[in-house]
């Protein structure tokens, strides 16, 4: 039998094209996607997506060309997911938290042809290709890629070029360059043969991750692992056919933990959302009978404290919740009641760049519909089991390369295997090897995920903290992230990062760092509680964990610091609660706290809700 | 990007024993398999599966090596579809309906180095046996494939190894050889480890077509074909998670449409069947709380037609319907709507052995909610739209090589491509050749399924006859399927097959055969019919036809002849309309015709409803 032949007939690459290819031709006339006053079909998007590929290909962009992409969530965002790839490129789609410094580093580095840009984000773009030009300049191509240029007339010059995607709707005639992205659509061929794709294991995006302690890295994805992962996400959370999915999970973030090309998987509906807003998203769900969308857990809290005249009573006016995947922190209990009682169903999953959005889901079991709520929600919080295209998840003893017993309580790192996985980083051969490990003679078996976990004795994962996140006080580890949960279960409690604290007997011991709940929005709170001292939240802790877990520290932030995704930065708050240690009742000291914290608030990106359409999961 | 390197970590090769290997480790204590007494959980057939690979392998069964298997849905049948590849073996499922003839011509054309063989089918397989050295004497070894021997002491004899698959409830101490199947499982090694599979493009099934005019094709499925056909299935079906599958459909029906992998993939619980007697459907799905089954058409009339005292209500006992994939001749709109009423949903769906089971299905569109309720048979009768994994489907026209226009009414051939095709033929490179076609430049583009069909202007393929089928009276093309589909309709009509019949004048013009429903069954005719005659069933189509595509002459049989797979053998039906229109009136014909018919209903395997379990779809 080893002498059958694959051919076009019936070895064809796996790659998420198909999917819009598929849908022009079954759901032509499906709603494709919606952004306020703009609707498109299935058909209209891929003829849309031909179009754009052709004027790509027009300008030159040859096969792996890296095209950037700073955009919301916007049709132009989601049209690029195809088209880009269409062309043969590589779709490099920029978090639009990220400064200007920020997002030069990574034009730079992935030495992109194309930079689209919104027309929000001109400023910024202008930024970041200014330092582009100065880097080029003042370091003379000393260390810096000198990417072959776009336009061979001007072939000086590695800068790329740029075209701003305009407002469809009210055009704001901002133009960076010559190129608009609506005229790109509308010069192109409406009949242009998608590029073909010859070798699944071909780059189809590259995601650059935020990077709280290093440089950023770039990650790449093949047009397999992309199709694979579609797949195992459909599958994984059940989607069915005709969902109407709400963009409120950035699509820049693994490409919408491959979501974007899912809905055409599926022949859904996109609905766009500019921004995150309270408003927007009760709006849009009863407008469009919104039945999915993903977001960070963060965004629960934009639903639940929505001003009066925001809110709208969703279980009025659909007859199934609104299926909500999330991630990253579990979800307490109490949020989970509050948000399930408005009419939405959570789904927990864990993911990471590197895996392509979510590797795990935690599938729910019939069975434990007869639980007590707050079982339900402990095993709800939990990672679950590994998608159906993950080839397999363990957690591993690093040491001996065993595996953990199955007790809930042995912690080890969590590694996983599977087509789903990164090609690997970009550029960046040390870190590659560093991800995919293996025993001494057989290298590359395992990606790490960094994670520390547990596996219970169902087979479901729990992820217990980044390994580096681990504390360790007086041999015992201690997971920052079990502390965490217990603190996000204070009604008063917003949020909440434990982290190590130098101490002169134990080595390390937990420091928590919280900000907290207005009281005015609390309405839940059976009790108004007016303030909250330091050593109320330890008595809380000593009350729910073993001594040696709970917090010698506990400091109140107005809002503790994040990166531009949204993800805590306890490096930094290492550094305070190193201050701490040595002079805890040291005024200087506060005052410097005080100080940083303030700081931080007015560099970070989470300016307030309606800004929050970026924050997403603390991994993904 | 282009030297980022495969490893483990991030390419693994798509095989479905993955699923089991999955499901052990996060379903582990769920129910996978039940069989009357028998109940087992994924630990457990994960644990027999092992344990029976490895007695495989002690059995010296080597890569590749086919193991051929005669049995129905029984728990030996299911774990089979993973055992044997994870002892780096091909299965090869018997379709248990063949006669000893039959089965001897693949087990020496598969070279089947193991035979297992359900105690029901010992005396079947002892006479195929008995001509596969019978045929080895006489021929010495002339023209027969000499397959290498499993038990190297015995090296001059190419039988296969036998063994036995005994009632695991009520032993029958059947033994054809040394080895049972029970005994197999018991002396492997629990902890053996899989055959790792190196290449997704390996061959994991072999199965062969029927072959209503020629000799039987051994279709070859790889690994990877395998696994995506599989995950498109359970998309198209939506198959969610924890479903409860009932074994209506063999498992030799292209591994059960790929639905032997599925459950495991979704973790559900196969309840087999070894007969699909109503009684059995009815007890089963009640009893188990079944949530999904497949079937052909014919068990429609099993379920509608059972006796009073086998029939439970399912409305009563269940919440939701119980979900039916069918496929082949499609169900008219009185037949589903009969079916529905009962409690169950249906799903149409298309596809060959070829294409690993269903190839295309009729995904339902909600806006079709609204149309009256034959509207909604008619749209559901259509063939629908490719599976997901399916990288395309058009209908052409084979002499020029365009597509066929969106109208509903041009008629092409349906042709597929994507992973789910199958490597090809097991040595019959010619036949392989010629299915796998394309223009002049590039061969190989595309599969011929052979059958003729059209595309609606919605994008849904509709099905109009096998090529060969087609009727072409003055020069117009006749679909029989379409003048089946009406006889169907008719009240009194069981079974219907329409062929071209020579006409002096038109070349060629349809004649009809037709078997009747008993009349005191049907209780859901409004009106009392005794007597049909040929000139009702004419006018009956006159007035639903164009007249040019009105059968000529209408024959009366008892039962219609039929493939051992329940295809209806029309080239048998072919061979009697040539006799009609030589002397449609001669007495002498007649009784020809009448001898014949009884002569068939002999021979045929179609005894009765209680024997039908093995009647699958006309394709399928």
């Amino acid at each position: 039998m080893d002498n059958l032949q694959k051919c076009k007939a019936n070895y064809t690459a796996l790659t998420p094209l198909t999917f819009l290819m598929r849908a022009a031709a079954c759901y032509a006339n499906r709603t494709s996607v919606i952004h306020e006053g703009t609707h498109f079909t299935w058909a209209q998007t891929y003829e849309r997506c031909c179009r754009l590929a052709f004027s790509l290909r027009a300008l030159n962009v040859a096969r792996n060309d890296v095209v950037s992409v700073l955009a919301p969530n916007i049709p132009a965002m989601y049209e690029m997911h195809f088209a880009v790839p269409m062309a043969g490129a590589v779709l490099n789609t920029i978090n639009t938290r990220l400064d200007a410094k920020n997002i030069a580093t990574i034009l730079r580095h992935s030495e992109a042809k194309v930079f689209f840009v919104d027309y929000e984000y001109v400023s910024k773009a202008k930024d970041a290709l200014r330092l582009l030009m100065d880097n080029n300049n003042n370091n003379n191509n000393k260390g810096v890629p000198k990417p072959t240029t776009i336009n061979q007339q001007n072939s000086t010059f590695s800068l790329p070029l740029v075209i701003v995607i305009d407002d469809i709707n009210t055009p704001t005639g901002i133009r960076l360059g010559e190129l608009e992205y609506e005229q790109m659509v509308h010069h192109g061929n409406p009949n242009y043969v998608p590029e073909e794709i010859q070798d699944e294991w071909t780059p189809i995006a590259l995601n650059y991750t935020s990077g709280t302690t290093s440089e950023p890295k770039g990650v790449v994805y093949s047009h397999r692992g992309a199709y694979l992962s579609t797949l195992s996400l459909i599958l994984g959370w059940e989607m069915g056919s005709e969902p109407v999915y709400l963009w409120t999970l950035p699509m820049f973030h693994c490409n919408g933990w491959t979501f974007t090309w899912g809905l055409a998987a599926r022949g859904g509906t996109n609905v766009c959302l500019r921004t995150t807003a309270a408003r927007d998203i009760y709006s849009n769900i009863v407008l469009h009978n919104v039945t999915h969308m993903c977001c960070a857990p963060i965004v629960f809290n934009i639903i639940l404290e929505a001003k009066q005249s925001e809110k709208i009573d969703i279980k009025l006016k659909r007859n199934s919740p609104v299926e909500i995947l999330t991630g990253g922190a579990p979800p307490p209990a109490s949020l989970l009641e509050q948000i399930e009682s408005l009419g939405f169903h959570v789904t927990h999953a864990y993911g990471l760049t590197e895996a392509t959005g979510p590797a795990l889901v935690c599938e729910w079991q019939k069975e434990w519909n007869m639980l007590p709520k707050k079982e339900q929600a402990q095993l709800k919080a939990r990672q679950g089991v590994s998608v159906l295209t993950m080839a397999g998840v363990d957690v591993k003893n690093l040491d001996t390369m065993e595996s953990v017993p199955k007790d809930g309580r042995t912690m080890g790192e969590i590694v996983l295997k599977g087509s789903g996985i990164m090609m690997g980083y970009f550029k960046d051969h040390e870190a590659t090897s560093k991800a995919f490990f293996g025993s001494n003679n057989s290298k590359g078996d395992w990606f790490r995920t960094g994670d520390v976990g547990v596996i219970h004795p169902d087979g479901y994962l729990e992820i217990k903290d980044r390994s580096k996140d681990v504390i360790i006080s007086g041999g015992e580890n201690i997971s920052s992230v079990e502390v965490e949960s217990l603190l996000y279960r204070h009604p008063r409690v917003l949020e909440a990062a434990v982290v190590a604290m130098p101490h002169p007997r134990w080595g390390e011991s937990p420091c928590a760092f919280v900000s907290l709940r207005k009281n005015n929005n609390n309405n839940n709170s059976s009790k108004k509680i007016d303030h909250v001292t330091e050593a109320e939240i330890i008595a809380y802790c000593r009350k729910n964990l073993p001594h040696f877990m709970v917090p010698k520290v506990v400091k109140f932030m107005e809002e503790l610091p994040k990166t531009s995704t949204g993800k805590i930065q306890k490096f930094e708050l290492r550094v305070m609660a190193k201050a701490f240690m040595v002079s805890e009742n040291n005024v200087q000291t506060k005052n410097n706290i005080n100080k940083k914290s303030s700081q931080v608030s007015q560099n970070s990106i989470v300016g307030g809700y309606n800004n929050e359409q970026v924050l997403a999961l603390s991994r993904l």
